[in-house]
């Protein structure tokens, strides 16, 4: 899932993710909760129609950017109060306003509200934070039950998009006429009138336990007792070895069920993404495709490439030459090193769209695999 | 003409000018001359190679940036010693080595290096400064004949595009299918052999003359007698009341000849270039659709729009209900106000698709009325 931190793909244009297959994006509740504010994307008619994207999306709960972006952050039983970083003000987040957020926002997959334990941890910690977790998980089941409904297309007072007519459109592969169409499609539903749906959200757990594999087995199976949609295993990728990684990974995989998505978050890079997925993860997010490009460093079928440096800059082959998309098919290595160089926007615009085309196309070759 | 002004019209990829069916553009001899510099882009094949552009291009003599962007400039008989805004070092631009670049950039058309005289400027130094760009014209000319065979599709060195090729899809009018082809095409011209192909380039000049419409009328009628492809009105948009810019242009077109291009340089908003249009005016460039975008101030059929307003935060309807850009289907307003407060880039990649798609908007209205 590429992110889409503040309701856009950063550089990215909504029809070329739709070309490039994106099925599902991740948004940021924390971002979002910020600015514009989740009251105000329901009235809008939720996140889909907010920024025009008729296919899946998937919310964090605001957990882990609290955890990672708060200078001040202050947990206790009932929830976290951390300091906004756009502007210094105090704001309070717990599983019920966490999930009430996401069911504002519309999103078809909500994860509940967790505490990211931090690394290194001591055993007693852990397994406090793990508690926790698994208190905060119960608690954002039964708000999510008892006020599913009030999702931004049942609201009265405003238009919604038709989610049947989004969800039709949304495993398509769109070719350049088909994206006409979902434009098209785009436009009928944003003047559509008012219409209700039965149109239901997911709500998935997260498993906790840090590097301890007998706490990520205990917390994998309280998780499923409580019961939910889809799990997810939290708390990696915070500075641990990869190594380390890799086997609380493959540990807590055993205890999940396989007929319901397992989803690992916040990972990682091409390789790692071919290597959870050989384990059994089925879905991964990462802000590395897009970061990276922004930074001009590229993922290529022949490795890596720092498109700053000055041996490119009469490259006039394709970045990557064994990839089919439209910035490989088009532009030079040394035209993306010059626009890099120059600090022009195109360098974000076109660095972005290869590297998550470099991405989405290795889970494709996942998939087929399969 | 969009301005591209450092090998790229900032944030929008080529593919997205040419669906918005952008037939030439600008761009920036100075830019190009400090970075990547002229014989980086002669070796790469030329401009249109480089930046994968298979339309035409007109580039600038460099003159008016180094009037406008360098602190320090000296002019002589010979040319013009400046410094460069990138890293302070100093260069000299004359009109053989401004004609040189040109040619070396492989653009469609080359302007005469010129001075472009201040204001406001008393009578002899206008007059001195229009006798400077007349000499200066001769030793364009000069130069451009002597030396047009110096063409980056001339060397043997290295791989050119085929032109011929380029001229067949450089009037289409881009479908997205047709779009499609155009990239097949500029692949298979990317790869191609080296073919060398008589393809010419056209020498502009450029009238001068300050706000008096006397020397306006002999610099034109001198300029004529030099002989160039097509004619330029230069000096305007300098800093006079825009009822002087207009006086001066009426009065400038009568001395210059019907069959050939009249270009009036940096010009305008969207009214003002349907007035210089109906005074007989053909050609025109400005940053304004451009730059203003990234600014927030988009151009409508109901006015200009500030988007980042918040007035706009929950204003659900597109940025123009006449408009049918891609950004005009799609979004709102009020994601449009999102984007921007947030500081997303791709704010500036819609905004400035939008205003570019309402200035070409506006020029096919012009051509449909005349």
């Amino acid at each position: 899932m590429p992110v889409g931190t503040q309701a856009t793909v950063k550089a990215v244009p909504q029809d070329v993710l739709e070309d490039l297959g994106v099925e599902i994006l991740l948004g940021n509740t924390y971002h979002l909760y910020l600015r514009p504010g989740v009251e105000q994307i329901r009235r809008l008619g939720g996140l889909h129609t907010f920024m025009s994207w008729p296919r899946a999306i998937l919310t964090d709960s605001g957990g882990f950017q609290v955890f990672s972006l708060s200078d001040l952050r202050k947990v206790t039983e009932d929830g976290v109060t951390f300091r906004s970083h756009l502007d210094g003000a105090t704001h309070f987040l717990s599983p019920e306003s966490a999930t009430e957020a996401q069911i504002g926002l519309g999103s078809d997959i909500i994860m509940a509200f967790d505490e990211c334990t931090e690394y290194p941890a001591e055993p007693q910690r852990t397994r406090a934070s793990m508690e926790l977790t698994l208190r905060w998980a119960e608690r954002c089941k039964r708000y999510f039950e008892e006020h599913q409904n009030e999702v931004p297309w049942n609201s009265p007072r405003h238009l919604a998009v038709s989610r049947q007519e989004v969800s039709s459109v949304e495993f398509q592969v769109s070719s350049n006429s088909e994206a006409n169409q979902t434009l098209a499609s785009q436009q009928a539903t944003r003047n559509s009138k008012l219409e209700t749906r039965n149109c239901t959200q997911a709500l998935f757990g997260i498993v906790q336990g840090g590097m301890d594999r007998a706490l990520r087995r205990e917390s994998a199976e309280r998780t499923i007792e409580i019961g939910f949609d889809g799990y997810a295993i939290g708390g990696l990728s915070v500075g641990e070895p990869r190594a380390l990684t890799r086997e609380i990974v493959e540990s807590t995989l055993e205890h999940l069920p396989k007929d319901k998505p397992r989803y690992l978050m916040g990972v990682g890079t091409p390789e790692e993404i071919v290597e959870y997925a050989k384990l059994g993860i089925d879905m991964m997010d990462c802000v590395l495709p897009t970061r990276a490009a922004r930074h001009g460093l590229l993922f290529t079928s022949e490795g890596k490439v720092s498109i700053k440096q000055a041996r490119y800059a009469a490259d006039q082959g394709p970045l990557d030459p064994n990839c089919s998309c439209r910035v490989c098919q088009r532009y030079s290595r040394a035209y993306l090193r010059h626009l890099y160089a120059s600090n022009e926007v195109l360098a974000q615009v076109l660095n972005t769209v290869h590297n998550l085309s470099y991405y989405l196309d290795t889970m494709r070759r996942v998939r087929h695999s399969i």
